[in-house]
């Protein structure tokens, strides 16, 4: 006889609850560190949180966990239990994190460790120095390891996968490769004609001058707006902004503010209030550290990001509400500024050589390149020596300009440095799903029309309502895919994100 | 043959370091629930910290410990290093810690910790509600508790001493008696002179409009002025504030704005700043979590913020460098304003029921009063049905009034709902220790015309210097009352406090 605290399912759901304190307690400290900490603590705050990852790699790892594991999946194929039943979702994701956390040998997780700390500071340097040559053994070092991690955990022929698995679970490059260059072959003809319809949009408005109280203020209301609960997190200020959704009652975004820029911590803070909403809205009071309370995958929570951002964040709707409060806000900088204008500032297409910078249609030329040169070198049919020219060339190809220097082309980003090969396409994974989402809740919600007169009135609980029965709500039950199907009736395409981003390059650039 | 780090005592040490990083993650957990935690988030802050408390609970009461101090201590007798020495520091400390924390036993530890939770709650509730009787069985309680506490510890037949020893270290129940019993009967009397002078500080202009911001930076800058390295600590608000030594590089500051009232934020900040000082200069680089890093007592802790808060930040010297400042961040408040009035407003004795609203003659009264009656109570002399009356008997006696209800008198503090008896003497230790190491440092400044002139040119760095030298690097080398002898060449006395209170009172009131 098993009683309920007594069930493999329970004992399990219980190892996971504890390890996800002690991983909140990291999160807690890791948040400290980018918001917090005093210059003179670096060493000691080094020692706290590596001391917090060998005691989580230890219960992560530990035998008695995977004999729960083995335990409760047993206990699922005895009751005939459904793949998206909590027991079946609990137990199928515990041994997914189990499996990759024991194929690793500690000699290779030591090996990358140390990559990644001086791969980190050797991109740096190079960066600064803007010398590719410098960095080129180091990330020929990473590609090395990385390959070896992939065979560690095992793949189906295309290491890619391995790596992709580990952001975005059960995603393959194929699958990616596919949607990507129907993106691809649409939206660099949709840029291309976007430049040359002699349209610049009035950029310096968002360039006056924006006390940083202020934007601190618009944006918590923003945020506030939206659905985010300040009861249960916070706004605070970080250099390279991020959300943590540390556990139940306590998610806590961050921003950056430039008292000479607008756009960047006001969108900023949209974006990660569309990580926050996801992660308070995760069923975590039941589910704390297991599949069920746990976001599906890097993708589908930056879908969650980019609606917030994008559809909505940049639409006429939105700033019908916004705007009367803005200028409010900002009346020396937005008097004499009229709303279409604004409106086409948030809005401008413009191709640039960072990413980071970049707006919401070439953002996604940025990241097909990065998926094609990553994959092409993990595989080695792109030499890493190679990669400077490769970029360029695509670069040329895609957004018609080419870097001068490397620091503005392949040295720009840090992901690569710190080993994170395939994390580049679940950026744009999450354009085109949120797109995809957002075409059905707008459906739901009775049209076009109706949902903008929601926004209009600062209505957005029906639309957070939307994303928290159907997506926040679902825990890791499915994968991304199959959300996608269930939720939208159809399998991912990128048709959404195309139309969405032609109706606005015919509003505002008239093509 | 025994290599560096294989010597018992760095063994030793090596596992209190490790300790102490634990130690410091819950540091950090507790300052964040105090500073930054959103209330929706309380439990799982309770689930983390208690986590935590029994990780480190765990280490301290290893056996593995038990003997790595056993061979440590081995090893002192058999190299006969002296008391002082590092090593012979390190292993008495650590028994000091592991005896206490291993005699007692789980189901004291779990009812101690559960009297805590419960006896806080019926403290709010009684105090709020004036009602003593709802307090009285908590109380009874909990003494209970503690008696049994004592007696697991060990004493010498004075269950008090045993308590004490947990906050000052070797300091003992008649030690104490002997210089409060000198302190009582003056400074009784200066009270009353004072309060028969006629004279009344403005402490009007206090309670003017003072604008939290410039609050806040005038409180960093004197922070800042008397040595507090913001590269390695930080200032922020707590409800109730308080000073957390986290570790090396990592000491935060807490205060608390009133918009309409000035001396509380800026002393306080001082106080803390005192308490910083101490926490920043201790040798914890090389000593983390030992006792050669760590500070003596709660006692010498209140010495050194004390002295920061009073004999220096309420010193007339002090205030003809800080004055002009202070006019500039607050022209509004300040401009009508004497020095003169000022200093007077700053320094104004006058009987009072609360003790942290008291000033700096009266409350060692309020502390007097609580040693004798926690004393009387855990000896049985006194019954706590009998705590109101002679709580209330007292404050006539030593300060001229009787609070007109409980929660004015013997309901205020918090302490022993939370079982902390024997805490309250530290706090006049704090301001004996420390008055009587300001006459030391005096002498070393080149008496007080030299000293005050430093002081009036801003010049803090002397003072710090002396007090690093003597006491922050020392470490627990030595107990707090031969620390007091080797400073200053005498035992302890209350002659420097009560000499310092008296010129104070001669020069504001005329006694």
């Amino acid at each position: 006889m098993t009683t309920a605290d007594s069930t493999p399912h329970s004992k399990l759901a219980k190892y996971l609850r504890d390890d996800a304190v002690l991983g909140s307690v990291a999160s807690i400290i890791s948040w400290d560190e980018q918001t917090q900490l005093p210059p003179a603590a670096t060493d000691l705050r080094a020692d706290q949180s590596s001391m917090l990852a060998m005691m989580s790699h230890k219960r992560a790892t530990a035998p008695e966990l995977g004999e729960m594991i083995a335990a409760a999946e047993r206990h699922v194929v005895e009751q005939k239990l459904g793949t998206d039943s909590t027991e079946a979702t609990v137990a199928r994701e515990a041994r997914r994190d189990f499996d990759r956390s024991t194929k690793l040998p500690a000699d290779l997780v030591e090996a990358l460790a140390r990559a990644q700390v001086v791969g980190h500071q050797a991109w740096v340097s190079a960066r600064k120095a803007d010398d590719f040559n410098a960095f080129q053994p180091h990330l020929d070092n990473m590609l090395g390891l990385k390959r070896q991690e992939a065979d560690c955990v095992g793949h189906d022929g295309d290491r890619y996968n391995a790596l992709l698995d580990d952001y975005e679970p059960g995603e393959t490059s194929t699958g990616i490769e596919q949607v990507f260059t129907d993106l691809k072959d649409e939206l660099v003809t949709l840029v291309a004609k976007i430049q040359d319809s002699g349209r610049v949009a009035p950029r310096d408005i968002l360039r006056r001058h924006y006390p940083v109280e202020a934007q601190r203020n618009l944006s918590r209301q923003a945020a506030q707006a939206c659905g985010f609960d300040f009861d249960a997190g916070r706004l605070d200020v970080a250099v390279h902004p991020f959300c943590t959704g540390i556990g139940p009652g306590d998610t806590r975004l961050t921003t950056r503010f430039d008292e000479h820029e607008f756009a960047g911590a006001f969108f900023g803070t949209l974006h990660e209030t569309g990580h926050g909403l996801y992660e308070q809205n995760l069923p975590k009071i039941e589910h704390f550290g297991n599949g069920c309370g746990m976001a599906i995958s890097l993708g589908i929570h930056e879908s969650q990001s980019r609606t917030w951002e994008n559809p909505v964040g940049r639409s006429q709707a939105f700033w019908e509400h916004f705007w009367p409060i803005a200028r409010k806000f900002f009346p020396a900088a937005l008097n004499d500024v009229r709303t279409d204008d604004f409106l086409f500032a948030i809005n401008d297409v413009r191709p640039s050589f960072i990413r980071v910078e970049s707006d919401e249609a070439t953002y996604n030329l940025h990241i097909l390149l990065r998926f094609e040169l990553e994959r092409a070198m993990l595989s080695g049919d792109l030499n890493v020596a190679d990669l400077p020219g490769a970029w360029n060339e695509r670069m040329q190809k895609y957004l018609g300009i080419t870097p001068s220097k490397d620091s503005l082309g392949c040295l720009q980003d840090v992901h690569w440095s710190a080993g994170y090969l395939g994390y580049f396409p679940t950026y744009t994974l999450g354009n085109l799903y949120g797109a995809q989402f957002f075409e059905s809740v707008t459906t739901h919600l009775g049209g076009e029309a109706e949902r903008d007169s929601m926004f209009a009135r600062g209505e957005f609980q029906p639309l957070l309502d939307w994303l928290i029965t159907h997506i926040h709500s679902k825990g890791r039950r499915s994968s991304a895919r199959e959300l996608v199907n269930t939720v939208t009736g159809r399998e991912l395409t990128a048709q959404p994100l195309l139309n969405h981003l032609k109706r606005k390059a015919a509003e505002f650039y008239g093509v």
